[in-house]
């Protein structure tokens, strides 16, 4: 089925119009017409080649809201007209230990991406949800139960929702704790929002004076500026848990230090150049630990729509169309976004 | 009281005859007169000032076990005879939040070190066990069950052991957990013996090819030469926990890929020049922990002794007397030790 997209060609050309193929829906898969595609800061990296994984031509696009448009014989999840959502993955092995838990994002064998991926082990590239249309299998199609008018800004939620969403779950985030959000971006403002429907005492730290207030409204309870020395100071030994969404190479003792004692430090960020060394001894001499955490599973993912459809909670974005999509990532890179694009798909009809 | 022990008059003066005050036993107190001290890393360390925290003159020790020769008037737990040890640490404030889970080593007002340390926060220094007695509050002394002629090798137990022991515990390594021991010296021949003790299956990882057969007689059911890529590649993504003991600067990476998805490696030794920064990646990839943990609290190093002396664990130990402390030291800073040095403490009074 020949579908509207938009791909770099190389690392070099800009995104431009371009017709991809999607296969026909087989018995378990669900075609989704695209409504709505988040702008993710991975979408940058991949289609200018530079994590040098990126297969050309690129599509990116893994925030995706659309309605189902046609469904296969066994699938039991959707019927036509369903509004459903595809997030980081497509695909995955299905018979690993980490897929037999429903945490597909760690498969053993690798799993597909939704845009730069082997599409089932074919060596055929996947193509993202700057396009038109796509086709997945039921399982990695999650239930969007949001009104209408909010799937635009729920379309973040597929991957800065569930990235900041799955640690907060896996370290047990909830009242009772006090939670520290680092960086206050599209990861970092969803962290705020869902550590704060969590129940927790939520911290934002920023390296902006001027971010203070949005940071309130996003849902910190306090807001710290980590440049300031005295104001990091009356934090330390006092956090159950940060999440770390900066990618930028920082100094991570500054928060390895505001762990209490079995207090975590989670990133969610990969850094293009290492972190300075984090401390030893500040992890020995309060039993702290640093870890990782990569996007979330299925199963969680589903669980986080439908808490943030309970709640109301969508992501703050600004909608743009897809032809605005290389000005957008430049003003991404400037940190000038509040604090997701989100591509209004119909405006590929235009291309 | 006036007690014998060898002291460092400053960080470029041999170890050398000094004599000691003792206090006299208070209610609480208990007084050991020394049989055995084992030497730790961190006693050249701090006799040689190497960390700049050395309170002058310095008197090392904080491996002890001996015998109880007074005891105050409310004390309950010993009497007069009883073979007791003690630890790192001989007091702490007994009032935060990790005093009261028995978690002395992290006070949250700072631990009292068994030398070198702020004696009760008099300002007084404290003395270790190089010397011929010392007194201590009884909730810092321990319950020694070993036989007299494992005396001598349940020393080391009192730090490397502990040291060890603590985050065995803490991450509930067991049966049916694949763990691995990094470094082969006196923390790392302790956590070979406590692991295979605890009943999980133990690799070794050493660098040198000539520890094999040494490392599988301590209890470890496989052994890794880590310079060997094809042997460090074959364990990917395969350990529960990983301990390590190494304190000199490496890279943590090579191990942090061994461990299995949701799998942590802790560190007890703090390296005098950072490791290379970890990989975010490979943290993020597996949701791997990177952890530290500090010695032990009173509660699990009596737990650890108990375990110890109904299983006949003791450390390896080779016996010295005080007259070759500086000896002992080089031999110790060349890794010809197997695995821990012990002060036979009656030759003390040659001195």
């Amino acid at each position: 089925m020949a579908t509207k997209a938009y791909a770099a060609q190389t690392a070099d050309s800009p995104l431009a119009p371009f017709e991809i193929e999607r296969r026909a829906p087989g018995p378990k898969d669900v075609k989704i017409d695209i409504l709505y595609c988040g702008v993710c800061h991975s979408d940058l990296h991949q289609a200018r080649g530079e994590w040098t994984n990126t297969i050309w031509p690129c599509v990116p696009g893994h925030e995706i809201v659309g309605r189902v448009s046609a469904v296969g014989g066994d699938v039991t999840k959707f019927k036509v007209g369903d509004i459903a959502g595809v997030g980081c993955m497509v695909d995955s092995c299905d018979h690993c230990a980490s897929c037999d838990e429903g945490l597909e994002q760690y498969c053993e064998n690798g799993f597909t991406g939704t845009y730069n991926g082997d599409n089932s082990g074919s060596g055929e590239n996947t193509y993202g949800g700057y396009s038109d249309a796509i086709v997945v299998k039921e399982h990695f199609a999650l239930k969007v139960t949001h009104s209408e008018e909010q799937l635009a800004a729920v379309a973040p939620l597929l991957c800065a929702g569930i990235t900041t969403w799955s640690p907060l779950r896996h370290w047990n985030v909830g009242p009772g704790m006090k939670v520290g959000i680092v960086g206050i971006g599209g990861l970092g403002h969803m962290g705020i929002k869902l550590a704060h429907a969590l129940g927790a005492h939520v911290v934002a730290f920023t390296t902006s004076d001027n971010k203070r207030e949005a940071a309130k409204q996003l849902g910190a309870d306090e807001v710290v500026v980590s440049k300031n020395d005295e104001e990091m100071q009356a934090h330390v030994g006092s956090f159950d848990f940060i999440l770390n969404t900066v990618a930028a190479s920082h100094n991570l003792d500054a928060f390895l230090n505001l762990l209490k004692r079995d207090g975590t430090m989670t990133l969610v960020g990969v850094p293009e150049h290492p972190h300075p060394s984090p401390s030893v001894m500040s992890m020995i001499f309060k039993r702290r630990s640093l870890a990782g955490s990569l996007i979330g599973g299925i199963a969680e993912t589903q669980e986080m729509l439908d808490f943030c459809a309970e709640k109301g909670i969508v992501s703050d974005i600004e909608m743009i169309a897809i032809q605005d999509i290389e000005a957008a990532y430049e003003r991404m890179l400037k940190g000038d976004v509040k604090y997701r694009f989100v591509i209004d798909s119909k405006t590929l009809q235009d291309a």
